[in-house]
């Protein structure tokens, strides 16, 4: 199975930095003899195309083909798994052949360019007619793309200083009803959550700049809401606003975020692209919150699109400070092994030193409430994550107040090896939380 | 089946222009009731989450909800088409309902934002539970996006005014190899091509600014040799310099092609993403040639993802002025129906009048020849259109130059209504070209 072929490909350590080439990691399913059709792609993806051309000497193939670096035949079904691929001709009983596939490119093919790579990984191959299916699910850069791109500003140590939270998890939640509150209600929500210890919020990805709640008038309501119980209190919960918009858009709302005195911005990735991400980065002075909406796209079928673990390289290169992972027993269709996996893949460093790790910090949400605590922790074996709950902080039968004490004793229950029906027995907001988030 | 329910789609003439409301339609599968799988979209979507949480008060949600307009069951199956998917409580023989849905927003809710837009229609949905199958089939957008967003600059009338080219179609030809040649190697054969009397050239999508041909280098060789021809001739044709990369990158790019004397440039759409075309767009005062490399992971399941009918809309309204729509009997999978109701999208006006209809010139590629010339010509009913063959018109035994003339002479025969065959004996280079590329 494909998903099983990507925890392989997973256990095998990451695929070579190469420093001259850039390698990628594919399964593939195939009618054709497996040679031929990796040829196929590593010369559609290179110098080649569907018939020979003149200019494609050999002198020319060897310096720029792509090279099919290694090819293991996993299994064989009996039909194709996606529609419209080829048959190869003289073959009556076809039988289509599973395979892990690993190519690599001259890095000067495309430079350390990050949009370029793309199209040469993820670009013109899912539609080759000599697949019926495939997948890309690893990628390994060389440390070109380290030196050429910004990558994460803040990650993991800049996150927990401007949150001052210097140990433990990161308690978040969303602001919810998703659209509809007005700046003020935005700003009074966000209050009660920082009264109650909220160490991060963050706007939805349907939040962003409407006529009901506009981004300036909701960074100023929320900031100063925030700033006043940091001036009472001392501690400024971190809020991500969502800026996702155009280019110069994006860098006017950083820099009123910035001057209100917020520490985070948040953008949807697939909306604004690696290059829209690259601007962004570029001029921010605040971590950069990557939030992964549409990406069920990507990875919803087993047989074609992008493994986590391939694409949160190219976001976390290009300067993403935090990363959704989903959660654990979603309200997606994600497996709690995958989603594990994917917040592995970000604490995990892309280049050895002196080159930057770009490690940045997971995100788990989606359905999450206090039920998931104790098992994300035991799972992930550490503390360096954001653990975001929207309807399961804010829909606490007492109040969003009520909710965060409950997530919060939760998480120090999970931390201490404290049974969460314990920990519920000393902490009212807790038991609350379990009776109404039933399991 | 899935495919057909798209045509279908299109078949009743899109989707209402709502002057406050964006609409949305979907192929859905769900073993859930169908309203209630349409009605936690909708809520997912909008103001609503996984719970019912204090905020979400009926006035809120009578403003800002997303609605269901309209559900029609298609056809039943007896096994989900996708993993992952939740199984309603107490069914003990479930079975997966196909259906159309519309659901419609107020675009207040995301204001006229392309790339906000984008996650609300195609965002946190394609993972939810109560889906086995989900596809964006169409969108129905406010005049609000017309008014907003730049649109094409150029479209089919200024490419044909800048390419010189006042009717037919534009034959065209990419570059090939498509990567490997240096600077003067592009320039001598954009030469031949020019004096063979092409239309229109371009990069292929992964030759941008390697350090093997760089960009500027590029530019400056081939626009030397391109004007020198046309100062001779009077005939400049077009060249699409592939300039992705990032924002600024592309700005000085797109500066150094128009002092150059250089008409167009062209850029990955997946590369750079709504928020990269959109900055390039407002700079740009040349035509746009979007490629769609890695559309095949949007479309090539049929379970799963966009329409191009859908997603053509998203790029348009940003500013494309040349959309890639495949060609028939191309190299990859898709069926030539797909590819004609693409080429009629793209021809077909967004908005009426005064507003910018926001029509651009189809680009027919990928394994084209000069078979392809009479069936793209009878299906599409229209010359308005970019017929780019690489490998099947610079492969040409006699080289390109004679490719570029058998594939004149193909599609004046098209257009002339003259048989192929009979051209054929006319113009010895058409009747090499068909004996290289056979049928």
């Amino acid at each position: 199975m494909p998903r099983e072929a990507e925890g392989a490909a997973h256990a095998v350590e990451g695929l070579p930095l190469n420093p001259s080439r850039v390698w990628a990691r594919y399964w593939i399913e195939s009618a054709f003899p497996l040679e031929e059709a990796a040829a196929s792609l590593a010369g559609e993806q290179s110098s080649g195309t569907f018939v020979q051309v003149p200019g494609e000497t050999a002198a020319l193939k060897q310096r720029y083909g792509a090279r099919v670096e290694a090819l293991r035949e996993v299994e064989t079904v009996d039909a194709p798994s996606l529609p419209g691929a080829a048959l190869p001709k003289g073959i009556p009983q076809p039988r289509w052949r599973r395979a892990i596939l690993d190519v690599s490119w001259p890095l000067d093919n495309m430079g350390p360019s990050l949009p370029n790579l793309l199209a040469t990984v993820a670009g013109n191959l899912f539609e080759l007619r000599q697949f019926s299916g495939l997948r890309l699910l690893d990628l390994g850069l060389p440390a070109a793309f380290a030196e050429a791109n910004p990558g994460p500003a803040f990650g993991v140590a800049g996150t927990r200083r401007l949150a001052g939270v210097m140990e433990g998890a990161l308690i978040g939640t969303i602001i919810k009803p998703s659209v509809g509150l007005t700046p003020e209600e935005t700003a009074a929500l966000a209050l009660t959550l920082a009264k109650a210890g909220i160490h991060f919020l963050k706007d939805d990805e349907l939040q962003a700049d409407g006529p009901h709640c506009p981004f300036r008038q909701r960074v100023d309501a929320v900031m100063g809401a925030l700033r006043a119980h940091a001036d009472a209190t001392g501690r400024l919960p971190m809020y991500a606003f969502n800026l996702t918009g155009e280019v110069d858009q994006m860098r006017r709302c950083h820099d009123h975020v910035l001057a209100a005195g917020g520490s985070c911005v948040m953008v949807s990735l697939h909306s604004v692209g690696l290059t829209g991400l690259l601007a962004l980065r570029r001029h921010a002075q605040l971590p950069i919150h990557a939030h992964r909406n549409g990406w069920g796209l990507f990875s919803r079928s087993p047989h074609i699109g992008l493994s986590y673990l391939a694409w949160q390289k190219l976001w976390r290169v290009a300067g993403a400070d935090h990363m959704h992972v989903n959660g654990l027993q979603n309200k997606f269709c994600e497996a709690d092994e995958s989603v594990i996996a994917s917040a592995r893949g970000c604490l995990r460093p892309l280049f050895a030193p002196p080159l930057p790790a770009c490690t940045v910090m997971p995100v788990f949400s989606s359905g999450q409430t206090v039920r998931q605590a104790h098992p994300t922790y035991a799972a992930l074996g550490s503390t360096d994550l954001i653990f975001a709950a929207g309807g399961g902080l804010v829909g606490h039968p007492a109040g969003a107040g009520a909710g965060v004490r409950a997530m919060q004793a939760a998480w120090d229950a999970a931390i201490a090896g404290i049974p969460l029906e314990v920990q519920a027995e000393r902490v009212p907001e807790l038991q609350q939380a379990l009776a109404e988030f039933a399991a």
